[in-house]
C-alpha cells in the first residue's frame, strides 16, 4: 500500500484550526520567514509554508536579504524577532550562504521561537526525549506519518538509513521517544543490506536516488522513504518504489510522501510556540 | 581477555603531564567541584577526581553546599565561576538534590567550562558530531578504551543497551561519530538476545546485575560493561563477567573498568577548556 501524505497533513490543519478556534486570543499566531537569496527550493517550500499557514489562520512575514548579507546583520534581524512579542515562530531558511556561518548563527535565534530546530537547545532536547521544544519539520513529519497509519513504534525494530544532522540523527532520537529499537547505518556501514532486510520499519534519507531495492527491505515492513532527487529529470526518492512495493506492507512515495507533511509540522509547531507566547 | 581501565588511565595521565609541560603558562589548570551535601557516591568520586587531577598538575577547589540550598544561591555559585577567569572547568556533581531542578540550572554553567556535559549545548554538540565542546566522561571513557585497545569502530556493528542521557543517548552518538554502526536497545526492545547476540562490540549501561549471559554475546565480540551493581554486597557490573568470558575476546570488568578511566578523561577535558582559555 502507497501511504500519501496529503491526509496527514488535511488532518493536522484541521486540528490545528480547530484548536485556533478554542484559544482564547486577541491577535493571530505569526510566523516571520528568513530567506536569504533566491535560491528556488527555498521559494517552493516558503509558497508553500505560507499557504499552509494561512489557511490554519498564521499570519506569515518573510524578511528576503540579499546573498552578501553579513552575519552581524542576519543576527540583528534575529534580535529584533526575537524580541517581537507579535511573533511567535522564527523560520530561517537553510542552508544559509557561505559568508555566514550556520553554526555560529544558530545560537541566536531564541529557542522559544525556533520552529524548525535550528538553536542546538532544542537539538539537544531532542536527544534528552524532553518534548517542550522543537523538533526539525522533517523526522516529526516521518513520526506523525507513522503515527497517522497506526504503525507501532514501541519495541518495533527500526532502521534509519542517514546520519545527516537534519533528518537522520534526530529522527533516531525521536524514534527512540516512542520506544523503537533503533539502528543507524550510513555510508560506513559494511553490510547495509543485511541489516535493512531484517528492520520491520525502513526509514531512509541518504539522497542516493532509488538506490534501496527489494532485497533491501523485509516482507511486509513499512518503508518512509525522506529522500528527495532527480533522476533524469524527474523527482524521486532514495526507494526504487516499484521494486518494493509487493514486498513491503506500506510505503510512502516521492513526491507525495512525507515531504507533502513538512509544512503542517511547521504550522503546528508555530502553535505550540504561540501558545506558549500569548 | 579482560581489559582493565588502568592502563589506559596511566596513559592519558601520562600524555596530559607532557602536554602542560610543553605549554606556555604562567598558572595552572584549575578545576571547581560543586557539591551538594554528603552523599557517599558524590565523595568518593570526588577525591579520586582531586587525586587524579591533582596528580596531572590541575588545581582542584571544592564548593561544598548544604542540601537546603536554592536554586538562586546555586545558580550564583555558578555566575562566579563562570565569571572567574581563573577557573577552566566546572564539575556539578549529580544527581542534585530534589529543591534544585537540573533541568533549570544546566543553563546557567558555562559551556566552555562545563567539563562532564551538563549544558544542553554541549550535550547538541554530541549529536552534530562537533567536537570543539564536552562530553559525559563515562561514554568519553568507553570509546577510549575501546581505541586503547585497537578495536575498528569504522563500519563496527555496535549494540548499546541503555538509552539514558547520562550513558546510552551520547554514548551511542559519540560511537556513530567514530562511523560505528550502532543499535540502540532498552528496557522496550522486544528480543533484547537476539540483538545483542548479533553485535560485534557490545556496550551495556542498565543498571541490572549480570544480566547480560552468554548467550546475549556473539563469538569474539568486545564486552564494555558501563553497569555499577551491589549484588549480595558486592560490586558488580550489567554483565555476567565469568559467565561470557570463554566466548568473548575482550570484555571490561567490574570494578576496574571503565569505570577507571572517568577521572581521566574528565582532567583530559579540563585540561582542553583550560587550553582554550588561556
Amino acid at each position: 500500500m502507497i501511504i500519501k501524505g496529503k491526509p496527514i497533513a488535511d488532518k493536522i490543519t484541521e486540528d490545528l484550526k480547530n484548536e485556533l478556534k478554542s484559544l482564547k486570543k486577541d491577535r493571530n499566531p505569526k510566523l516571520s520567514i528568513i530567506r536569504v537569496g533566491n535560491n528556488p527550493d527555498d521559494i517552493s517550500y516558503e509558497k508553500n509554508a505560507i499557504k499552509r499557514c494561512e489557511n490554519i489562520g498564521i499570519e506569515c512575514e518573510v524578511i528576503t536579504l540579499l546573498d552578501d548579507i553579513s552575519k552581524k546583520e542576519y543576527i540583528d534581524i534575529l534580535d529584533r524577532l526575537n524580541n517581537d512579542n507579535l511573533v511567535d515562530g522564527i523560520l530561517c531558511l537553510r542552508p544559509l550562504p557561505k559568508n555566514i556561518n550556520e553554526d555560529e548563527i544558530k545560537y541566536f535565534i531564541s529557542d522559544k521561537k525556533d520552529v524548525d530546530c535550528f538553536n542546538p537547545i532544542n537539538m539537544a532536547k531532542i536527544i534528552e526525549g524532553d518534548r517542550s521544544g522543537f523538533s526539525p519539520c522533517t523526522p516529526m513529519s516521518v513520526i506523525e506519518t507513522l503515527k497517522y497509519y497506526d504503525v507501532d513504534l514501541n519495541g518495533a525494530d527500526v532502521c534509519v538509513v542517514g546520519r545527516s544532522n537534519i533528518v537522520g540523527k534526530p529522527c533516531s532520537m525521536l524514534l527512540l521517544n516512542e520506544n523503537a529499537t533503533v539502528t543507524i547505518c550510513h555510508s560506513k556501514t559494511k553490510d547495509l543490506e543485511s541489516i535493512t532486510s531484517k528492520a520491520d520499519i525502513l526509514i531512509v534519507a541518504v539522497g542516493k536516488a532509488k538506490m534501496i531495492k527489494s532485497n533491501f527491505v523485509k516482507e511486509n515492513s513499512v518503508v518512509i522513504d525522506v529522500g528527495i532527487n532527480f533522476e533524469d529529470g524527474i523527482l524521486c526518492g532514495d526507494v526504487d518504489t516499484d521494486d518494493v512495493l509487493d514486498k513491503v506492507s506500506m510505503i510512502t512515495p516521492v513526491p507525495f510522501g512525507v515531504g507533502s507533511v513538512t509544512t503542517s509540522i511547521l504550522a503546528k509547531q508555530v502553535i505550540k510556540a504561540y501558545k506558549n507566547n500569548i
